[in-house]
């Protein structure tokens, strides 16, 4: 059972040179993942470069996950679908294919109304019987799940998570106080990951934890036994590579960090395309001087 | 050869009760198009709900229009895709499904770099004969095509003309100026249609044409004939209405206006829904306000 | 009495530099602005640096300026205060002066809600007997004066017209079918002007007209005498400088601009400093290519 | 001198019925700021309604709370000014009347470039031997002091701190690694001060602490001494009325709460006037519940 706290890597899609899944190079990441001790896998939201993969694609790397983790942590299938119909089947598939829970965004390319909104999303849930992290984004994809939606959405019982990515961080303790243990939160976030988590947050919807997860799981294991002067020391020498997720680049930016850490290659899909002149070197200077500081991790 | 001027509706699509294609509705729809003379038909866009059909309904809406039109006016296809690939598939179906030229938009759901939006338009423009419009929408759609970045892009020979959605009607200024007639404007802002030709705007792809062609098409004519006044008139009573174009629920705003003027159904698929309460009851006020005041059109 | 129609240029104040103000260049540009035929003069707007001067400088420029024009055109006088009170006093010294009507922001440096915003206007229009123009710019000043704030503000017989600046000329089609002749509309953004007028404002307080009179009035007597092609070719050739209205260095910008046609200087008051480095060479490169493909004037 | 951390509230201004400085109700609140254990009292910002006071007013209320004070803490006065000229003056003035510190927005009513912004910052400290704290507000104030701006002001060695308002909460981390201890950092958001205080922020710019004093520095006291839980226990209770801190109405918001806790009256200076009707009702809710459920604070 999904417990939905600690820290979920949302882990990157690998490609080879020939633009098919890189199955082998995906393994030595997740394995990466679990010596670390993360709590969980997301798969297929922006980071997987969701909205460029097949049906099928997506059928082999939730199989390949499942058989990698063997159960030691859940798979969650993050669902970022245009049409109910699609995302109701996207759902049966992840359940069908051994992922534990998902994560649901709001409707892609249609900024639909409140009401809509919640339509859809309990659409889903009445469709399956795997646990649901609602995945609240306003600012990169417009609709705001408020907190009066979630009232109404949390009749559904497997509604039990929200990845909260407003940037607004009051809203961890509006919703503690609204929904208390009802809710649990996951910071969606890198840069506001540490003051969420002092804040009440549960867990982490990591993304540089792909390339740095080691430092990502310290920080909040030091996090949660109080022993915040050690998480911040870490999060400060980890900031400017968090920042690295805080851009429309992020998934070039994080796959460049990956290569530096050995756990993955560069490749990804058009229109992506790699990091060009200028804006590369700036990313790879960051990488570099934060490898260079990388601190040593106490023992927690 | 497509002339990019004058009207082109951005079509609707039309769905029966159960959720499939309404082929009867759509060609009374695009009888009632040419009838009013409108300078070509634009398929698959927003108002189109294409996120939500499959490339089975796209070859049907495709085929099926280029059957009702016969080579009155030219039909323009929009390519709204989530990966370079596709979307040269997508331009593949469309020249051999018929279609005389296509309306292209950035990337979805990725915010691409001016570099990335670059070589994705250069690579589906190299992949076809057919002409080009680039859809230039950063409101909805976060990229904006910059003039520098047309720029370049003019290298390609059949890019010809952009639908301007930028809302900064300036723009019609500054791309006269800098690429005089290499470039054909049409407005794509309901709202800013008549300043929009006025400061040079070619054409206007228009959305509540969908349910009022012949004044859609009158004004196009009067501005065009210098009968700025007339136009004036007609647009101003037109605006209420056209301001429903301008809206999240543009589709639904749209179709129940033609539901009003009996060419249309008011079905869209979810995630969409039909309008609901006071906000059914205040487009519905707007439409029936619009049709009891529909001026007497001029001969032209 | 005001007519609230044809070109308004909001001045510039000049300094010496000892920073006082100075007086017979001020005198240079009103008279050149008188010469090009314009039909008001708004005093003490930001172009006027308005926010800089003290309550002797604004009482020498009112009077000043009364009596240059010698009742030729009206003068006008921007109220952009801090307190009702203050607000108050300035157009009972407005009055005084011998201005004849008056231009009126929303409160400085507090986001009133609606309904103190109405108030404040309703309380220094009840206190004059001077006729009013409402500037309505929430881009730079935050707010907004909706059309139901109008509608209850247009009780009060003394306020005549609107300064449109909110960026969305759909206004101007807004308020003429919801007001008629009631509230004249003089479009407040060069930028806009030309699109403006074309959809019925009925003049422009304009701010390149400080270096350019005699374009500016051109292009507004060739729209009003329905000469619009002639009318576009002059606004195409004066867009880029036009331009340089549309930033926070407006002042500055024109103030450059005054200086390359002979009736201006450059001195601003600190804050304010004149333009640096690559700034002041861009804007400088913009003014010497408008002034050396200045068009030759139609006569009109 | 002034050490730059702890609790500071930014006071209001109390006025009579008759409009006038109501130094009885003054001193009250002061009294009881005091007693709570605040670090020190910051004059003349937004809450003080600053901007409505005549520069008699000011003086007087200067006097007074150093008066009150009697160099138990430091009193700070804000600088909101519109003219270079105008801010060194009142810099002076602060000295004379007392002050021990300075707080310095940027220009006010004018959009600097940065470099004017710095150049007006260090024309004011270096006419002034008080020590100074930037207040860095982009979301009210438009003009953002960047990090890069921060590195050639600390040329100035009064420059000591910065009241950090910019919503953006990892600027707490970015300021902390690259100015170290060069720079202290008060939070002046409400509903961000325990997170930015977990994150290095070394004190309070507070504005519900004009109402609820002791609970505010218990919070303060209680992170500073690592009692988290507790802190936070008190932190979300305190949020609905901390949330009254981030409103355009703060002014209003905040005088209500004065007057429910027995330190305050509701009057303020036109075009301010008292909340109106359901919003009035909606703040008087929310203010009750808070009183009803005020926590029992724990000895520190």
């Amino acid at each position: 059972m999904v417990q939905w706290e600690g820290v979920m890597p949302a882990v990157t899609t690998k490609f080879t040179e020939a633009d098919t899944l890189d199955l082998k190079m995906f393994e030595i990441n997740i394995s990466a993942q679990l010596d670390a001790g993360v709590h969980g896998i997301v798969l297929g939201g922006t980071l997987g470069e969701a909205s460029t993969l097949t049906a099928d694609e997506k059928r082999i790397l939730i199989e390949k996950t499942v058989a990698i983790v063997q159960s030691k942590v859940p798979v969650i299938i993050n669902i970022a679908e245009q049409t109910t119909k699609a995302a109701i089947e996207a759902a049966h598939h992840a359940e069908k294919y051994g992922a534990k829970g998902l994560m649901i965004l709001p409707p892609m390319r249609y900024k639909a109304t409140d009401f809509e909104t919640i339509t859809y999303f309990k659409a889903i849930a009445q469709s399956t019987d795997l646990p649901i992290m609602i995945y609240n984004n306003p600012v990169d994809y417009k609709i705001e799940v408020t907190l009066d939606m979630f009232e109404e959405m949390l009749q559904q019982k497997n509604i039990k998570a929200v990845k909260e990515s407003t940037r607004d961080i009051t809203n961890i303790t509006r919703i503690k106080n609204r929904f208390g243990n009802r809710l649990n939160i996951l910071c969606g976030v890198d840069t506001l990951a540490l003051e969420s988590m002092m804040a009440g947050a549960d867990g982490w919807v990591a993304g540089l934890v792909c390339a740095f997860p080691a430092e990502t799981v310290a920080i909040y294991k030091l996090v949660k036994t109080g022993r915040i002067k050690e998480a911040l020391e870490i999060y400060r020498w980890f900031m400017p590579l968090l920042e690295l997720d805080i851009s429309p680049q992020l998934v070039q930016n994080i796959k460049l960090a990956e290569v530096a850490t050995g756990i993955g290659t560069e490749n990804v899909r058009p229109p992506r395309l790699p990091l060009q002149g200028a804006e590369r070197k700036r990313v790879l200077s960051i990488i570099e001087q934060g490898i260079k500081a990388r601190p040593k991790l106490p023992i927690i």
